[in-house]
C-alpha cells in the first residue's frame, strides 16, 4: 500500500490523456512506475515488475571434451542437484524471465547473492557495472542493445552474470537473446572455450554483447539513410520530423548505454591478477578498443542525424520557396494583364452627352486592330515577365 | 533597516509591473528578497522568512518492539524532557515551519546547533550537502523535489537533518511532507530500520527523498507526453512554448538540484569507518547507483524536451506553409481566370464612330456559343491547375 | 609619446563612426584605451586613468568600545599620523577615487605596496583574485556587482583591499559604494566585529560584496519578468531584441566575474592557520558556499534568457503567420468574388452584328432576378470560406 | 555460418532500399557489415573481409651505403630466407593488401605476431595507437587520410606497423600509399634515415602519415572556398546543403581520427629511454607539435563549416526575401491601379430608365480628357509607388 | 621534387576556381602549400617559403649606461665579431626576414641552434611555447596579433626568441613589428631594463607581445560596433554577414593564439629558480593575468559577435515582416474594393430582350447618387480597414 501511488500527475484541468508512444517515454515510465511502488521501502527489498516472464531455467555444464544442455525450468530441485554432483565440469546457469519470486529467492540463497545486487537483476534499469565480492566473485551487469525493426526504435535489456568457481549464474528477462552465437562456439568440439576456466565463459559473455553493438549499429545506419531519402522525398510523411528526433534520442540513450560498458571493462582492467589472468586482460584490452570504436560510431551517427534535422528544415524552406515562387510567377504576370484589361472596360464615353464628340476618350476603343494591338501587347508583357523570372532561375527545379 | 532595499529596480521610465508567475523566477527571487535584508549582517545571524509556517513539533521514539508518536507543538519542554528521559530509546524530532524564532533558538542551544548551519536550515535555497562535526555528528541537507500538478512546476523543498547519539532531528518548512511511507515502515513491527542505530534513520530518510525523485520524473514524463499532443492539436494553446521552455528550465533546476545529492552520497561514502559503518555503505552505493540514474533519467528528458521544441518550431512553419499554399492556390486559379473575363469586357467597338466595320475587333463576342467557348476555357484552365497543384503534393495533408 | 596610439582603427574606407553605446562593449573599451598608452612600458609603471575621480580618504578607527569617523581628503600627512600614532586602534582606510598620481604614490610607500600591485588596484578590469605576501599581508581584489535602473545594465567596480597588523586600506574608484551596512554594523555598539581582529574586517567587506550579488541578481530577475512581458505586448519596442541579447552579455559576463570570487574564497580557505583561523574558515566555508549558489542562480537565469530569445523569434514568427493569414483570408475571399463579378461584366452580345440572336450567349444577363442569384451565390462562396477557415481555426487568436 | 545475420533490418513496412552513397556511411557500414559476422567469434578469430586485395610482398632492404628493393609477391619464402641470411642490414617488408588467409598466417607465424594484434590490422576501422611487447618491440597503427579529389570525401586508409631488431613490417589495404616519399630519401645516398636503425623508419613513417595531414587539408580549404562560392551563385546546386553537412561530418571524422594519432605519439614519448633514445624523443616532440597544429586547423576548418551553413541558410531566406519582394512590388502597384480602371468599368447610369438625367452617376465617364486624366492619376500613382520602393531600398540588389 | 604536389585538388568535373580571399583560409593554406613541400622530408630540414623577405640583420647592444644600435645586414661577420669582443655587453640580435638560406645556416651553427628549432622559427604557423635546453638556454615563440585596418582582418605573425649567457636573437619575416615601444625605453638612459640581465630583455619582449593584445582587441571591439550599426542600417552590405562570420572566426582564431601564450608563461613560471629569478616571476605572474585578462575579453568578443548573427538573422525576419505587411495592407485594402467595382460593372439588364423590365437587376445603376453612395461606401471600407490595421500595429514603424 503506498500512499505515493496517487501523485502520479492526471492533469485535470487539461485533459492529458497521455498515449504513451511517442519519444519512447513509455517504457522508462512503466519502469518508474515500478520504482514508484519501490518508495520508502527498505533499500534491497524484491519487486517483481507486473508482466515480467516466467523464469525458465537452462543449464549448460561443458568439459574439454563434453557438452550436455538442459532446461531445468519446473526442476530447480534437480539442476541444483546436478551442480553440486559434478564440481568437475563447469555450468551456465541460464535465467530468463523474473516473473516468480521464489525461484529468485531460491537461487538468492543457493549462489549467494545480497538482496541489493538481486534488486539490481530485477530493476530493468541499471548501468552496465562490475562488483567485485570478497571472495573473488564477481557480479556484472551488461546492457543488450538491440534496433527493433518493427518499431525502429532502439531496444535495451539487461543481461546480469554472477561468477563462481566453476559455474556462471546469467539473468535475462526475456526468453530471447543474442547469445546463440556463443552456445554454439560452446557446442564446437575443439572450442578453446570449454578448456578455460569458466571465468572467462562470463567475458565472453560480455564481449559478445559488446560484438552485438555492431550490427545494432549498421542497422542505424541503414535507417539514417532511408530517412534521408525520405526527407526529399515529393510526398513527405508527415511523422518523419518525429522520427529523426526520436532516433537523436534513441542515439544519445545509446552513447548513455555504451558509456557505462566502456567503463566497466576499463575497472575489469584495474582489476587484481589473482581475478584476472594477464591473459585474459589482452582480450579485455581488445573489448576496451571495441567499446571505445563504437562510441566512435555512435558519435558519428548523432552527427550524420543533426544533419538529418538541418535537411529536414533546409527542404521544408525550400519548399516554401517554391510555393512562394509560384504564387509570385502567377501573381506577377496576370495582376498587369489584368490591369490593362480592366483599363479597356472603362466606359469613358467618345460621345458626351451634350452629343459632342471627344475623341480623346479612349480612341483606341475605335481603332481596327486595337483589339489585336492589345492582345499583342499583353503577350509581350507576358514574355518579358517569363524571360525575366527564367533568368533569375525561378523556372524550373531547385 | 537595510538602506539596500532601494535597490530593487522598478524601470520607472519604463512602467515594468512584473508579473513574477512566468518562468517560476517568482520563489527564487522571493528567497532573494529575504535574502536582501541580510546584506551586510552578521554571517549567521537569523532571519524567519516572513510568511513562514508556525512551527510544528513531532516527536516519534521508538526501540526493537516499542513506538510512540506524539506533536508536542506547544509542549516544547516536555519534549526536551522526554528525549533526557529516555537514553535507551531512538527519537525522531520532526519540525516542520519554521516561523518562530525563540523556538528555533530554544532547539539550536538544546542540540548545539551552529548559527551558520541554522541560517543554512532556514535560508530556503541551499545545495544538498553534508557536513561532518568534531563529534562525529552529521548535518546533512536534501532536496525533496516534486512535480505540482496544480501548477505543473518542479517544486522543491528542503529536508535538513542534524543526527546525535540516538536522535534525529529533522526540518522542513512545509507541514506535508513525502516521508510518510517511511513512518508506515517504523510503525511496522518488524522492521529491521527500529533495531538499526538512529544513524540509519538520517540515512533512510536521505533515501526516501532519492526514491522520490522517480514518481517526480514519471509525472514530468507524462506531462513532456502531453506537450507533444498539444503540440500537433489543431487548436494551439497560445501559451504552449511558454510551458516547454519553464519545463525545460524546471529540468535543468532538477538536474542543478540532483547533482549535489549525488555528490553529498559520494562524500558520506568518504566518511571513516567509525562514522558510516561498512554495512550502511552497501546500501550508500546503491543511493548513489539511483541518483546516479535519477540524473540519467533527467538526461533523457532534456533531449526530449529539446525535440518538444524543434517539433514547435517544425509545426509552426508547417503551418505557415499551409497558409501560404491555400493563398497560393486560390490566387493561381483565379488570378488568371479573372484576366480572362476580364479581357471579354473590354470595349473594343466592332463599330468605329464612322460607322465603318472592324471584324477584328473582339469578334468573339459576337459569335454564337463564344460565351460557352469561353467558359469551357476557364474549366480546362482550372483543371490544369488543380492537376498540377496535385501533383505537387500541395492538395491534400501535409 | 605612445607610437601605438595611431593603430586604432578608423575604417576609413567604411565610414565607422562608432556609437561606443551598444552591448556595453564602450566601457571595456576605455580600459583598453587606458591599457594602450601602456603598451611596452615597464609592468608596474602606474598610469591614471584619464576622468578618474579625485581621492577622497577616510578612515574609521574603532576598538571594542570606541569608533571614529573622520575624512581625511586634503590631510594625508594627518591620516598617517593618526594611523602611527593609535597602534591600539583597528583602523579602516577607505580611498575612493585614484585621480591623484602623488597621493596614491604616498600610499604606497607608507603601505608597502607593490607597484605591480598598485598597477592592478588602479586598472579597472582586474578579476578577483587573492596575493600572499611573505609577511602574511593579503592583497585582496572583489568584484562589485550592481545592476543599474537607469542604464538597465550591470556595472561592475573594483574593490581592493590590503590587510596589515591593525588596519585595511581599501580602494574603489567611486564615491558610492555598497559597503554602507557594514559601517553602520560597525557604529553598532555591540557589534562583534569591532572585537575581531582587522583582518575579520577584509573578510567581512568582501562578504558585504558577495551578499550584494543576490539583491543584484532580484533586480536583474525582475528585469528578465519585464522583458518576457514585454516581448507579448502588441506594439513591440525595436530595441527589444538588442535589450534580450546584451542583458544575456551582462549574464555571462556577470558568471565571468563571480567565478573568479568563488575562486578566492577557495584560496583563501586554503591558506594557513596562522593566516586564516579555523573559526574565519568557518565564516569562509558559509561564503563559498554564496558563491556557488550565486553562480547556480545566474545559470537558472541564463536558462530564462535563451526562453526569452525563442520566444522573442517564436513571437516574431507568430506575427508573420497572422500577417501571412489575413492576406490569405481577404484575398482568398475575394479574389473568386471578383472573378464572378468580372464573368458577368464580360460583353458577350446576345444579338449577332448580322441581327442574329445567340441566346447561349450570357442568358443570365436577361433572365429577372438575375443580378439577385449572382449576389445569392457570392454570399454562399462567402459563407463557405468562411467556415472553412473558422474550423481550420484561422479565424480568431492564435 | 552466423545466425545474426539475419538481423539486419529492412524496414519492410517502408520499402527501405537503401542507397548507400550518402553521408559516407556506407564504407563504415561495410566494415561494420564484416564485423557482424564475427559476433560471437573467439575474439582474435581473422577474417579476411571480402573484397580484400590479393597481398603483394616488397622489401627493401639497405645499410649505410648499400640499398636493394624488390617485389617477393609470389615468393614469400625467398623472402623470409634473405631477411635471415641478412641480419647486417635493416628491412623495410611492405604488405600491401589482406586478401590472402595463407600469407598472413605465415607472417604472423614468422615475426610472432599476436592473433588480437593481427585481428587489428585486418579490421579497418582501428584507431591509432601503439602497443608495446615485452621484448621490446613495437605494434604502431596510423591512420593515412587522404581528401579524393573525385569523391570530394575524406578517406581514410590504416598503415599497421611491427618493428623488430633489423626490421619493420607494414601493412596497408591498398596498393598505393602516401609513402613515396619516404623511399626516395631512403633512396638517396646520404640518407641519415639509412644509418639509423630500423625502429627509426618506423617513427619516420608516422611522420610521414602525420605530415600528409596537411596537403590533407590544404584540399578541403579549397573545397571550402569552392563550396562558398556556389553559395552566392545564382544557380544554385540542390545537393549543395548535402555536401557541405557531408564535409561537416568529414571534418568531425577528421578530427576523431587525428586525435588518437596525437595521443599515440603522446604514448610514445612516455615510453622508456631504452626504447625511445633522447635523441628520437626530440623528432617525436616536433611531430606531437604537427599533430596539435594539425587539430587546430581542423577546429578552424570545422568554425569555416559552420559559417558554409550560416551563409547558407541566410542566402536562402534572401532569396525567399527577394521573391517577396517582386511579388510585394508588382502586387502593391497593379491591385490599385485594377481598382481605378474598375470603378470607371461601372455601369452607373447617367440616365434613369425613367429618362431623367442623373448627373451625379459618374460625370468623369462623359468629361473630354477624362480618360487622359485617368491615365495621368494612374501614372502619378505608379510614380509614387516606385519612389516609395525605392526609398526603402527594395529595387536594386539587396 | 616532390611527387605529391600534384595531391592538391582541382575539382576538375567542378570548375572549382578558388578565389582565395574570403575568411582567411588562403594564407592559412599557403602555409600549407609550404608545408607540401615538406612532406616526407627528413624532419629538421630547412625550407624557405618562397616569398620570404631577405633578413635584414639589427644588433643593439646596451649596458647600464651605455646604447649602441646598428643595422648589419650585409655585413654577418663583423656582427659576430662585435659580438664576441664584447661580452661585457648585453646584445639584442634582431633578424627580420627569412628569405636567404645561407644567413640562416650561419646563425644556427654560431648560436647552436637545433634544425628542428629553426624549422619551427621558419614555418609561419607555430603555437607560442616554450623550450629550455640543458644549458639553460631558453627557446620562446610568441605570436603577435594585430586588426589589420586594411582588410579588416586578424593578422598574426611569430617572434622567436633564443636566449643566451649576454644575449637574445629575435626572429620575425616581417620588417614592421610591435617591438619598438621596447626599443624606445632601452633608449631612455635610466631605463631598468638596462641593468637586468640579458634574460630580462627576453621576457619584456614577450611581455610586450602580450600588452599588445590589448589595443588589437580594442580595435576588433570598434569593428563589432560598426558592424552593429550595419546590421541596421537602411541600405544593407550583401556581405555583411559575410564580415561578421569572418569576424567570429577570427575570434577563435584568436583565442586559440592565445590560449598556448598563457600556457607557455605558466610554463616559464614553473621553471626552477636557477633559470627564472624570484623577481622575474613576479612580473610573469602579472603577466599571466594580462594573458587571462585576454582570454576573458576575447570570450565576452565571441559573444557579443554571437549576438551580431543574431541580430542579423532578426533583422532580416524584420525586413521579410514589413514587406509582407506592405503586401498584405495593400492586397487586403485594394482587393474587395476590386470587386466592389467589379460588381457594377456587370451587365446585368434592366431589359430583357423581350422588353420586359426586370426592376430587380441592378437597380442602383439607375439610382441617382447611386455613384456617390458606392464612393462612400468603398471610403467606409478603407477607413474601416486602415483603422484594423491602425489598431494592430501594423502601420507606422516596427
Amino acid at each position: 500500500m503506498n500512499p505515493l501511488s496517487a501523485s502520479s500527475p492526471n492533469f485535470s484541468p487539461l485533459n492529458p490523456e497521455p498515449t504513451g508512444n511517442n519519444f519512447s517515454i513509455a517504457d522508462q515510465a512503466a519502469t518508474q512506475q515500478a520504482r514508484d511502488q519501490n518508495v520508502g521501502q527498505r533499500p534491497g527489498t524484491l519487486n517483481i515488475r507486473p508482466g515480467a516472464l516466467k523464469p525458465r531455467l537452462f543449464m549448460l555444464s561443458y568439459h574439454d571434451d563434453f557438452i550436455e544442455e538442459k532446461e531445468y525450468t519446473d526442476h530447480y530441485p534437480e539442476m541444483i542437484r546436478h551442480l553440486r554432483e559434478h564440481p568437475e565440469l563447469k555450468h551456465w546457469i541460464d535465467v530468463r524471465g523474473y516473473g516468480d519470486l521464489p525461484t529468485i529467492e531460491h537461487l538468492m540463497r543457493d549462489f549467494g547473492i545480497h538482496p541489493l545486487q538481486m534488486e539490481d537483476v530485477l530493476n530493468d534499469y541499471q548501468r552496465a557495472k562490475v562488483d567485485t565480492f570478497d571472495d573473488n566473485r564477481l557480479f556484472l551487469v551488461s546492457r543488450m542493445i538491440d534496433f527493433l525493426p518493427s518499431t525502429l526504435e532502439v531496444d535495451d535489456d539487461q543481461l546480469s552474470l554472477f561468477t563462481g568457481p566453476n559455474y556462471v549464474l546469467s539473468f535475462q528477462d526475456d526468453y530471447d537473446d543474442c547469445l546463440e552465437v556463443l552456445r554454439q562456439r560452446l557446442r564446437t568440439n575443439f572450442s578453446q572455450l570449454r578448456r578455460k576456466p569458466s571465468l572467462y565463459l562470463a567475458y565472453a559473455l560480455t564481449d559478445v554483447v559488446l560484438d552485438h553493438y555492431f550490427p545494432t549499429m549498421a542497422a542505424i545506419g541503414d535507417y539514417i539513410e532511408w530517412l534521408e531519402e525520405r526527407i526529399v522525398a515529393p510526398r513527405r510523411d508527415p511523422r518523419l520530423l518525429n522520427r529523426i528526433l526520436r532516433l537523436k534520442k534513441d542515439m544519445v540513450r545509446f552513447r548513455r548505454l555504451v558509456y557505462p560498458e566502456r567503463d566497466k571493462i576499463a575497472e575489469l582492467l584495474r582489476l587484481p591478477e589473482d581475478i584476472i589472468s594477464p591473459d585474459m586482460k589482452l582480450f579485455l584490452n581488445d573489448g576496451y578498443d571495441h567499446a571505445v570504436q563504437a562510441l566512435d560510431l555512435a558519435e558519428g551517427y548523432r552527427e550524420s542525424i543533426s544533419s538529418l534535422t538541418e535537411l529536414y528544415y533546409a527542404e521544408q524552406s525550400n519548399r516554401m520557396n517554391e510555393v512562394m515562387k509560384v504564387l509570385t510567377i502567377i501573381s506577377s504576370i496576370f495582376i498587369p494583364l489584368s490591369f490593362v484589361v480592366g483599363l479597356y472596360g472603362m466606359n469613358f464615353q467618345r460621345e458626351a452627352p451634350d452629343g459632342s464628340i471627344n475623341p480623346a476618350n479612349m480612341p483606341e476603343l475605335y481603332s481596327p486592330y486595337g483589339y489585336q494591338g492589345v492582345l499583342l501587347f499583353l503577350a509581350l508583357v507576358v514574355g518579358g515577365q517569363v524571360y525575366y523570372f527564367w533568368r533569375k532561375g525561378w523556372l524550373g527545379n531547385g
